[in-house]
């Protein structure tokens, strides 16, 4: 066997996520579909660094597959061959690098980054419906970047943790959580080793909340202090939300490995 | 009547161009269906800026309609009832303001900026697909910028011009075509009083036989001195081409008049 990592785009509206479910179509289905097909029609099952939820996208997603070693893949076999099998589906491998059996998509991750996408406007999305969260009371970025910062650090995060969340343990190390207008646009970029589950979306409908003068920033550690997830905002939609990469140490994507 | 002027963001996938035909549904259909709704019913035409072609999209076109005085309509009320009437259509109004019966979305024009977007990478896009040009050969983007200088100033663009083109004069006056890259984005951003029928990805599609380095820089200044449509390189397609503004003087969206 050779392991593959992907690096992997894709449009969250068409999916009921990336775990395969018996209510729709996968992300994870389309991509194992593919590799069945590049494997001769063997089952090839995939793991994924992080099992994002339906409606949220990726621009940095990474999975692995394992294939037979006789079918001698090269990175760009790979990637072209299953960008082919998963047409028309929008999802796309933006690269591929032969890895380690020891090497794991989801264990080997030390961090994963996203960034979620607030349109603060009155018009509705011509160009970008299902891709932004769409605000139409004015937000005050300054006010919501000052409410992040009490959230950065190690805490217990019960308060923005989904009730299905099957972590075993509430404490997370939040290393960044920025909030950017452009124009229109406020940006939320956050990382950290890993998240609960719709972490980031609860952290981002607290901050709404601040941004629309609903709430002082301060009472955003308040709500993290009570370790109850009512105390904080409610969930913000999957639209805004984008996976936009994954870090491994060392990372097998970078070209001197790849 | 009172004028309204309206700026309008659209996806160009879904229509056969801004204006109406017989073969499906265009930007201009949509705006004046909903126009005529808020109108009660009456006929309510519309003058455009410029009438983008099939696929071309818009983040900053701007339209005028004249509705009747009596409806006491304000800038909100025609914003969000445009908006109610044109779902669930990829079309949405931005804005809008009261203008003179003088003014003219077209003829009071001064100015018109486009931005192009290429894709440079090998997987076709999974999030951008239909919005960028996806051009898998790496693009050389300083060997563009320089032809891209070429083009600059007064000249004769017959050899950028549709065939269909039918203005009168072939002169234009380029006042920027500017080339740079983001990661795998090209962006290209032009600027113009006026440009020729396809003259914009015409010009990229040039553009595009540089980056690839088909052309030295210097041969676009040959192909404009040609004056003859066969010395240019081929049309872009409409997927990257956004129209991003209208420029007026005195600009009626300002707040101080709007």
């Amino acid at each position: 066997m050779q392991r593959w990592a992907v690096r992997l785009e894709y449009d969250g509206r068409d999916f009921v996520g990336w775990q395969r479910q018996a209510t729709g179509l996968s992300i994870q289905q389309v991509l194992e579909d593919a590799a069945g097909r590049l494997a001769d029609g063997s089952i090839v099952p995939s793991i994924t660094a992080g099992r994002t939820d339906a409606g949220v996208h990726a621009t940095g997603q990474v999975a692995h597959l394992d294939f037979p070693s006789t079918l001698r893949l090269t990175a760009s076999i790979v990637r072209d061959a299953l960008n082919f099998h998963m047409k028309p589906h929008r999802v796309a491998v933006l690269s591929a690098c032969a890895v380690d059996l020891a090497w794991n998509a989801r264990f080997s991750a030390v961090r994963r980054f996203y960034r979620y996408r607030i349109l603060n406007r009155r018009s509705r999305p011509a160009l970008d419906e299902g891709r932004v969260w769409l605000v139409k009371r004015a937000l005050d970025e300054r006010a919501m970047a000052e409410a992040a910062r009490h959230l950065l650090g190690r805490h217990d995060f019960t308060s923005f943790r989904a009730s299905a969340c099957q972590a075993r343990s509430p404490l997370r190390t939040l290393d960044r959580l920025d909030v950017a207008r452009h124009g229109e646009d406020i940006v939320i970029e956050t990382d950290a080793r890993s998240f609960l589950h719709h972490q980031v979306r609860n952290m981002v409908g607290t901050l709404k909340l601040v941004g629309e003068g609903s709430w002082p920033p301060a009472r955003v550690a308040e709500a993290l202090a009570a370790r109850d997830r009512r105390a904080a905002g409610p969930t913000a939609p999957p639209d805004g939300l984008y996976l936009t990469g994954v870090g491994y140490d060392p990372d097998p994507f970078r070209p001197e490995r790849g």
